[in-house]
């Protein structure tokens, strides 16, 4: 509301064309004003501005519904670029896309260490190397990173893989690079990643995203906006603690979700149960303790794997039970390094959300591996930008 | 999106307008154009139209801010009359109330057992009794009912108490009635009364209401409007499984939250550990195994009823924390018969919430009981037509 009567009613015209564009392969200017009620001038005015800037071109003629054929309108993929970077665990990667979310180049770096100085250190050199590439005019940077953000300051509130505690990272790039800066917690973008390029888009506009790999946390999409809470941590379900004096997570309690459902707790607990020295049959020499390792049995039909794997499922399936009781939200998608596991494992989550939710509302919940793995975040980052330019992505009074 | 394009902009504008004459006491013309971004014209007409309709009155002048003094605006309390219903466990109640959630006049009648027919017949007479009060003009009805809703299609989806199931509740009441009938979930309608009369409206606009009463089911408030999911369930916390292999719950699970922490829980653990002829020092010949008996018991400090309820606190606690990870809303209404139990009880619940939910996220949340009582049911479901008719009350896209 408050930003409907900010923002000018040519901008917010501007916006509404330019995401029916986004939304559409090619879309006639008559269509246009169908949908949004504008008028045939206003729709031709705004148009013509976007032709003009490059965004927007003719494409062709369709068919006639009548009258004259009209004229289809497409966006100009290639006319803006983007940067998305993931900040993952064991890598941190960015890559330029364009407004369709192809991706033109993309940079990786090993994770250097637990270190404020070296990971931010490995941003710059990420970034430095994306932005002297010839992908040109880029429009902003957005970052999808793992803990508490404030988005709207642009501040790491708390990363704890990366020892970032309130740091201004969106400030601090904009200094270096001179570009707008989004900073989203990794989750939420891959969650507005599924909904924008993926699976999500066939949704009612609510969505939930959650990325099970290392750490566990969700994205929650609310009538197409990403819903943040309060404080920026909605989604945050991998730190409630779901098994009183459990396994003692990262985040200093004990029986979080994450030491039952995570990539980090299947590896632990089938590296307990599966010592290194008593794995004779293990011919292909990796180390029994790595999850590449871990899928190899669970493939092979390990029954300790199994038994590890489907657990973790399990137990993440309680937690889908919750989120299904809670917002009723009948699309949700699993993505993320245990999706490695493959059918069995999203049976095992979908089985246990049917047992632990209501009847009626687990029935019609649709649990589904992503379209997109890792190319999510970094999707889901750059294209927090374009909806925050359409006004449309917080869910924000 | 839809709606804005959907309805007209004179019906908008004046949906926004009413909505600030309720949202403040006073307000002046130059006020409102100021906040809505409206010019003075169109503002200047749109409430020549609503003090023509005798919604809106002059009622002083207030203090000059440079120019000459303003003409202050009101809502005039008395000019509409709403009709709230809440169909609880153990007796129906309706009221008839103002537009500011004045009760004018009040009708409860005993629940006539679980029983379809008979259910609906004591609907009929609460509402045949309120219609026949001289408070006219009446705008609509809104009623609140446990279970599951279809709120679009006034549709009572599954209410197990009531042996209701596909009951098109709005439909046949507004036949008899002729007036338009909202049907919600009771526990959302409480959310909606807490939020527009109760100790929500300091909110950010996001909101959680827990209704913790013979069962267990929340409402949610987003950007101030009611967030009820894909199938109208969001908030049915209380049939998600948080013990396996618990007790029987009347769901047809076991383990569910309602079967640990609801009133009747306690209630039936309390009787099963204080047998009926186990309590000589029972002098006031109440029957132990009723709420009053355990709240009675509990206020003396009896230390099985003591243990009881904290159990039933904590574990609705974890159930706040899986809530506060999930969505981050700052603030958490507990209503229903369960804060009886005070102070300690909702200590129970918030220690434990502390406990379970990400430091960070549980330190800035506050989790409080409601100011209205039982009345936050009938205020919300009268209310929701309200907010419905200023286009405000679901987020829907």
């Amino acid at each position: 509301m408050k930003k409907a009567t900010r923002q000018s009613t040519k901008e917010h015209n501007r916006d509404l064309v330019l995401k029916l564009l986004f939304d559409h392969d090619t879309i006639s200017r008559a269509e246009i004003a169908r949908i949004t009620g504008l008028t045939r001038t206003t729709v031709s005015d705004v148009i013509a501005n976007q032709i003009a800037e490059g965004l927007v071109e003719e494409v062709g003629v369709g068919a006639s519904i009548g009258g004259k054929n009209p004229i289809l309108l497409s966006l100009v993929a290639d006319s803006r670029y983007l940067i998305g970077l993931n900040l993952a665990h064991d890598q941190f990667c960015g890559a330029i896309v364009n407004l369709r979310g192809d991706v033109k180049d993309m940079v990786c770096h090993p994770v250097p260490g637990r270190n404020r100085e070296h990971a931010l250190a490995s941003v710059y050199e990420i970034l430095d190397a994306l932005v002297a590439k010839p992908w040109k005019p880029l429009v902003g940077i957005g970052i999808g990173t793992p803990g508490l953000v404030n988005t709207r300051e642009g501040m790491v509130v708390s990363a704890v893989n990366l020892d970032w505690k309130d740091l201004p990272l969106a400030h601090l790039l904009e200094e270096r690079y001179r570009l707008p800066v989004y900073v989203l917690n990794d989750s939420q973008a891959a969650a507005i990643g599924e909904y924008v390029y993926g699976l999500g888009g066939q949704s009612s506009g609510h969505l939930i995203v959650i990325n099970v790999g290392h750490g566990i946390g969700a994205g929650i999409l609310i009538n197409g906006r990403l819903f943040q809470g309060d404080g920026g941590g909605a989604g945050e379900i991998g730190h409630v603690v779901v098994q009183e004096d459990g396994q003692l997570c990262r985040c200093g309690k004990r029986g979080c979700l994450e030491t039952l459902a995570s990539a980090r707790a299947v590896v632990q607990r089938y590296g307990a149960l599966v010592p290194v020295t008593g794995t004779p049959d293990q011919t292909d020499g990796s180390d029994p303790v790595t999850l590449d390792a871990l899928v190899d049995a669970f493939r092979r039909g390990d029954p300790v794997a199994t038994q590890v794997v489907i657990e973790a499922g399990r137990s993440l399936g309680s937690a889908v039970a919750s989120l299904v009781g809670t917002l009723n939200i009948h699309k949700i998608i699993l993505t993320g390094e245990m999706t490695r596991f493959g059918q069995p494992w999203l049976e095992a989550v979908s089985g246990r959300m049917r047992q632990a939710a209501l009847s009626k509302m687990a029935e019609d919940t649709r649990v589904e591996v992503g379209a997109l793995d890792v190319r999510g975040c970094i999707l889901g980052a750059s294209a927090s930008m374009l909806l925050d330019s359409f006004s449309l992505l917080y869910n924000q009074p």
